[in-house]
C-alpha cells in the first residue's frame, strides 16, 4: 500500500483521541489493558478519519504476512531445538513461514528489537524462554504484532510453560524424602539475560525451610547452564570440608557435568551422592538420571497453537501450564548415614 | 511487478534461443554448465525482448529479498541445532533474515519443494545434511535461487562437509591398531531419506579389508540415528554367541545408547568392549567416549559464507572439506585377548 493511502499516522489518531501512542495502538489492535470508553473513543476517531493503522492492521485477521518470527537465545541446546522443531511443525501445517532469530547476547537481542519495526514483516513473535522487557514489549505492540511466549512465564502476554517452583519442589522433596539433609543446589543462570527466572531456586529455599533444614550458603553454587559448568560447580561442592550427600541441579545438562565430576572423583552415584534435576533430556535415560520430566515438545505445540488462535482473531488462554512428573531412575538413594549410620566416605 | 510487465515468459526465451528451460535459466542467472556461445545467444534474445526473468532476477546482485531459507531434516538434534545456530550468526551479521523449514519426512520435503516456487521469497536455500534430488534441484534453479549444502556432500552445488570416509577410517584404524579383530559396526541410517550417505560404512569395509580382517555380516547392524536405536543395536550384538570386542558406531548419539546397553549387561568399557564413534558431541567428553571430532559450528559458518559469496555475485569453492581429528578418551583399549591371552568374558 503506497504511503499516500495513509493520510493520518497512528500518532495523529492518538492525539485526536487524547490518548498515548501505546493506548491508541492497543485500542486499535483489540489488545487488553484499555478501558472500554477509551477504546470506543479511539475507534471512533479512527473510523471518522478512515484510518488504517498500518499494513500491520490487515494482519490481525488471519495473519496477512503468513509469517511468524521465533526468537531464541539458543538453538543447539536440546530444550530450544525441541521447542522450535515442535512449533515449526504446527506453523508449517498451517502454511505459515517461520523467520528464526538467534539472540544469544544482550547485543543481538537489542538489535532484534531495534530492527523489527523496519522489517514489519511478521504477524506474530514467539519468544522462547527469555524475558521481554517493558520497552521491547511496547515496541512490538505498537507494530500490532502479537507476542506469545514459549517455555517461560510472562505476565503480560499469552505464555506456555511449566510450573518451575512445583518442578523444583518435587525434586528437592524427593531428596528430603530419601532422608538427605546436606542437600546442595547447583543453580543455573544465564549471564546474558538481564532478568533471571527464579522459580527453581525459590523451590529449593521454600522446601528446605518447610522441612526445617537450614540452608548452608556453601552448598549453593551458581553457574551458567551447561554440562561443563555443572562439572565445575560439582568440583566446588566436592572440595568442601563436608560435602553434600545429595545435589539438586536446575537442569539435566548441568547434572550430566556433575555426574562426570563425581565419577572422576572416585565416588559413586547414588551410593555416595544422590543427584536429581529437571528436564528429562534424552540423555537422562541413558545416564540413569533421576529427574523431573518437563514436556518440551508439548510446550512448543501449545505456544504455536496460541499464535494460530491470535491470528484467527481469537484470544488464547493467557497462561498454559503443562504438568511435570518425577522420573525416578538410579541416581538417587537414601544417604549412607540413613542406611548404615555412618557419614559419606570417599573410596 | 504486475504480470503485464512480462510480455515474455522464460519458456518463450528458451524457445526463441533454441535451448531448454533449464539452460535458459542458467544462462540468465549466470550459473555454470552453459557453453559461452549458448549463454551469449540466450542473453541476446533476452535483451532484444527486454526480458526480465522474474522478480527473482533482481535478487542475483546482492540478494534483493535479503532472505535465506535453511532447510533441515531435524532441529532438536545437536548436529543440526549447532549448524543452524552458526549459520544464523553469520546471516544476522550480514543483515539477512532466515526462513527455517523443517522437512522431517518425505512428505514435508516434497511439500517444501512444491511450494517454493509460489513463495518466490528467498535469495538462497541452504540444505543441511540431506540430499536434493535432480528434480528438486532443477526446480530451485529455475527460480534463480542459489543452493548451498552444509554438512553433506553434493556434487552439483557448493557444499561444506567433512570427509566421512576419512573420519570412519580413522575410527576403525584406531580399533585395529589396538589389536581388535572382532570389530562390529553400528551403521546409522535415516529411514526418511531416499538416498543414504555411504561414506562411514564404506570406510569400515575398506579398512577391514586392508587389514585382512574378514567382516562377519552378524557384526554389522543397521539402525536409525539416535541413542535408543543405538542401545537396541548393541543388544543385538551382545546377544551373538561370540560378541565383538570393539564397536565402531556411526555417531556419538548411537554410541551413547550402546554404552548404556553395555553397562546394563554388567560389562565394562573399555575392559570388555571398546567403542569409538564420530562427532564429538558435547556429551562425548562427559561420557569419556573416544570419537572422531568433526567441526560442526565451522561447517555452518563456512556454508553461510558460501551463501554470502553467491549473493555478492561471486562463486564460492565448490567443495569445502573440513578436517576431523581422533579424540582418544577412555572408551577404547586393547582387547583382553591381546593383553591377557584370554577371550572377552562376561562378569
Amino acid at each position: 500500500m503506497p504511503p499516500d493511502a495513509h493520510p493520518l499516522t497512528l500518532a495523529d489518531i492518538a492525539r485526536l483521541a487524547g490518548v498515548g501512542l501505546a493506548t491508541a495502538s492497543r485500542a486499535l489492535n483489540g489488545a487488553p489493558g484499555v478501558a472500554p470508553a477509551t477504546r470506543a473513543k479511539v475507534l471512533a476517531v479512527a473510523e471518522e478519519n478512515a484510518f488504517v493503522v498500518s499494513p500491520d492492521a490487515s494482519r490481525l485477521a488471519g495473519g496477512a504476512q503468513r509469517r511468524v518470527a521465533i526468537v531464541v537465545p539458543h538453538i543447539s541446546r536440546w530444550f530450544f531445538g525441541t521447542i522450535v522443531e515442535a512449533m515449526l511443525t504446527v506453523f508449517q501445517n498451517a502454511d505459515l513461514d517461520v523467520l528464526l532469530y538467534h539472540v544469544g547476547s544482550e547485543a543481538e537481542r537489542h538489535d532484534f528489537f531495534e530492527k523489527l519495526p523496519a522489517r514489519r514483516k511478521v504477524d506474530a513473535v514467539v519468544v522462547v524462554a527469555f524475558p521481554v522487557d517493558e520497552q521491547e514489549r511496547q515496541r512490538i505492540e505498537l507494530l500490532g504484532v502479537q507476542i506469545v511466549a514459549a517455555g517461560g512465564q510472562h505476565a503480560v502476554y499469552p505464555h506456555v510453560c511449566i510450573d518451575d517452583v512445583n518442578a523444583g519442589r518435587t525434586a528437592v522433596n524427593h531428596l528430603i524424602g530419601l532422608g538427605h539433609r546436606r542437600i546442595a543446589m547447583i543453580e543455573a543462570v544465564d549471564p546474558e539475560q538481564p532478568v533471571q527466572p527464579r522459580g527453581r531456586s525459590m523451590a529449593f529455599y521454600d522446601t528446605m525451610a518447610e522441612a526445617d533444614i537450614p540452608v548452608e550458603q556453601d552448598l549453593v553454587v551458581s553457574t551458567p547452564w551447561g554440562p561443563e559448568q555443572g562439572a565445575e560447580a560439582m568440583a566446588t561442592l566436592l572440595s568442601l570440608p563436608n560435602p553434600p550427600t545429595a545435589v539438586y541441579a536446575h537442569s539435566d545438562e548441568v547434572a550430566f557435568g556433575a555426574l562426570r565430576t563425581i565419577r572422576r572423583s572416585g565416588l559413586f552415584v547414588p551410593e555416595d551422592i544422590s543427584i536429581v534435576s529437571i528436564d528429562d533430556h534424552p540423555m537422562a535415560a541413558l545416564t540413569d538420571l533421576t529427574t523431573v520430566h518437563q514436556p518440551v515438545r508439548e510446550q512448543g505445540i501449545a505456544a504455536a497453537r496460541n499464535v494460530l488462535t491470535l491470528l484467527n482473531g481469537d484470544r488464547p488462554d493467557q497462561a498454559t501450564t503443562l504438568p511435570t512428573q518425577l522420573i525416578v531412575r538410579h541416581s538417587t538413594a537414601p544417604p549412607r548415614a540413613a542406611t548404615a549410620k555412618t557419614g559419606p566416605a570417599r573410596r
